[in-house]
């Protein structure tokens, strides 16, 4: 079996690291791979980022899609994912949607820790629109004081602050990239912390053995 | 006072049927262009489609965004309005939006009349990302029966339905394009039927007018 | 086109204030008057002086109903907007109901600024009402050690707070009769900030040119 | 213990029937009398007629204030119910939030049987206002087939269908003044059928002898 | 009328302090009984003390079922409480359902005041259940630092705060067997403050005086 | 890697057909035991028979801790989920959570597919607390006049029915032990059929690889 890993954004280096992440938890179970996307942005944060991103997604999924038999969108805030389940008829798994769920089965309310303050709105959106309001405790992100602050101690203040002031019982953090930084974390806080790649190579990996891939019934027909 | 209507599609007939009603609505108290979107599909009914009309849609306002005081987005799917909102300074008003919050104001609940099957769980998602599932009678397309029966009869029949077996105090037409088609039926229902392009005028001239626009505190900051 | 603007309350000053803003907004494009409810209370802030103003304003409404072309209610509590609404063949808008619903289409979530601690759960009971819970970033209104502050710096911190904490990216001003204040503080604070009355204006404009009103199917039918 | 139950309208016969049916179920553990609302029309249908008879339902409770330890409110439609807490502080109960909430502690969902089709969205607005819209399987009006039928058999009829079609487990009298009834309807569908009359009295006289009433924290404030 | 509380632990001294209280408000109207279950935990914290405690509390409902109106589980997270109802003919009430529906009725949003850190997620999922959400101001539970006070002040200091901070109008006391505490804090705090097993029994006898049950058309049927 | 079914009946062939299905899926890659619940009843259906079946499945777990590296409870039921997760330090994943969340990544809404009617509200009632509901198409089971039909053709008829009348885009069989069913309704109807013990086989493997469980935080802490 092999899955696709698509970084929407065009950054090389991070492309790298989650391909590694993904072989690592994938430990020759099945095969990986991650490409950047061309002609996208360097990093994914307007909705403009998201719209320009688009087309080359749209090739990557359409060239490779006898090559591979599911596919990862590795971006927290999922873009495009709704596309992308129409034009495929394989498993599509974005790792904000995989990440959120999976952190539903885990703990009374869970908190997504973000990198930006510009990410809260965008990350409360997109927790709506999967119906997933009631089983959030909070979205963080640094504030302005933090901007210089290393990032593996951002994230710790963050999710210490999720756990004790807003209740989180479960971490995930809302972008890929961050390798290593989930288990980190977890020993850290003692409460699970998630990572959206490994959570969606667990699903996609998961609904490829078992055959299932999106209802082409109505939302998702792609014409 | 000048509001552009951004027709996403390609479609010049819908384009100058759009422009015709904006301007019948206007009726000189303000001006109104509408243009179709270059390398725009010829219908909007896909996520893809809305993927590929997106950098038509981001040049006609950047480049129209000093001769206009607003913009409409005229297609009720409303495509790509987050991005709109974000890249533009001015108000912007998509037509799905304005018609079913208009709605609200009118009646207990609103049905929406759409044209293809195909719609309705991409109009219930966007309902609900608008928050207003609470306000919603229904969403009603043609059953294949009715494929070949004449539009306005056909829009007629689900509105009459809706009405009477869902409980719609208003109707929302699902689609731009249909002008004078809200009037018609509106006589024969007896009650409220709305137009999505003069919904959408009535908000972004008034937002115009009033000096008000999309806040950039977070969701729609453009970088 | 006339729109009579209805005050619930009996304040003269008020109701003048009310009618200049009102006029300076419509700019000649509509004609704008203002009336107090005769046997009103001074001002709204009960149950009780809700239910008080519904002669009066019932009597405004019925005296009034064939000189003018739409009615707004102008008392952010929206005091008996349904009874208006069932007994108007016109379009009646209630400034609360407006500027909170134009709020939506402006940003993520919008922030409710009040006079009173006593208005909090009541504006709460009200948007909730409207479905608008989702929307709502806070309702906030002055502490006790605020009470002698001034009012326009006390409405610019209660603002500035609900931006900086609540996550309010707009702001609605919970009083009828602040002309001016809107557009001070949206000049300071840098997110729309919107007076009830305009956003009243330009629905009731907008759907008395348009031809629409109140859905009489079920529940705003007047017998 | 003594109870007054305000019948918001101006009926004679039904204040009578209320009170009998009030006074068979208190049986001697409390005394209970029943008013009609002076000057208030004979039924209460619309918005209108709820603000016609707050005046004399706010003098009836004032009156009444010191000779009584709890009132109830006798119409399903809750009429002033908000303002009734306001300015006693004594419990006041409404039959239709108390019939409700007792409903959701005897079964899954409830369903209620309403007399007019004008009432059906207008309980649907007070049920969101209680927030038991997930409790709630179905509200069911008389089509306009029914509307000779014979009273009883037509809630029946309603009241079967609810329970068959709907998923209802417990129902719901809409009406006050229908002593007897929920007996006769119980005794055939075999599911508990709740009068409203009966339910408030439960609440207010327990309230009563518990010593708690409506908290005057803030929404209940009087001034 | 003879009304049965179970108490689902095995406590002896908190049984007898809840007996008391409930004769105290029966005063003679009805009787009341309150017997521990045999081979129950000491506390009830857990879900597997809630389990652990299921056959006990089966066992005392059906052997007391003829000789009892009513049932009264006097354990605030209602543990079994579904099984109760299914098992029974009779009412069968929670002291979490009745104290938290009844609070609804009384204030815009209530708190309940918690005896453990481990109790505020299991309330929240309480909560949800009884689709009280939207009617909840907060769940406290006491501090770390207050893990040596004294009881009566660790529960003022967090009802004080739930008024003062999170716009609490009513208080649920979320533990059985403070008898008399409900009294002392609503005298300090002048808002409503509801002890669970009062709650229940007014719920209790007036379901057994009015001759309804739990409807056994499906959730509740017991095979 | 090894996971252990349980399955919370007492019924020796299920056990034996649920534990072949869930070795076809692992096709080797990891361990699967399945084992009855020992004094379990033959069927879960009623709240007591969740009750009756606690013992065992506490021993079940406790005993095969160490031997294991996940578990599965294979009941649509979810029965004595929360505390299985409270007293394990390693994966439990539902059948019923499992199917449902993972129908939510793969369509628009998902309707269950039930045996008994008795099981619609209790159905309903979970997928409430997995907050599922706005992801929910319908619940069907077969009406009594389907008695005596044929297994498959019963849920061919009601999953058809969910597709074409309640809008499901995506089937989950709401029992276990239906193995095979799954592929063979998803070739007839061309949506996605989900089998439940494979959907939680899919997460309890992927959690156990990942090296993350239930949060200890508070909800699911065990004492």
């Amino acid at each position: 079996m092999r899955i696709l890993i698509i970084n929407p954004n065009s950054d090389l280096d991070m492309t790298r690291t989650i391909e590694a992440a993904g072989r690592a938890f994938a430990a020759g179970r099945f095969e990986v791979d991650c490409l950047a996307t061309p002609g996208a942005p360097r990093f994914i944060e307007t909705y403009e980022d998201q719209a320009l991103t688009a087309p080359g997604m749209i090739g990557l999924i359409r060239e490779n899609h006898g090559a591979f038999d599911a596919f990862v969108i590795a971006c927290h805030c999922d873009p495009n994912l709704d596309l992308m389940k129409e034009i495929s008829r394989k498993p599509v798994v974005g790792i904000g949607e995989a990440s959120m769920k999976l952190a539903t089965m885990l703990g009374h309310r869970f908190s997504v820790i973000s990198t930006a303050a510009h990410s809260v709105p965008n990350k409360e959106a997109l927790i709506e629109k999967y119906h997933l309001r009631d089983d959030l405790a909070s979205v963080r992100s640094p504030g302005e004081a933090e901007a210089d602050a290393e990032l593996e101690d951002k994230f710790y203040r963050m999710a210490k602050a999720a756990v004790d002031e807003d209740g989180a019982e479960v971490i995930v953090l809302g972008c890929a990239g961050l390798a290593g930084l989930d288990k980190r974390l977890q020993a850290k806080l003692g409460v699970p912390v998630l990572d959206g790649v490994v959570c969606a190579l667990i699903i996609a990996a998961g609904l490829a053995q078992y055959g299932v891939s999106t209802s082409k019934a109505r939302r998702y027909k792609p014409d």
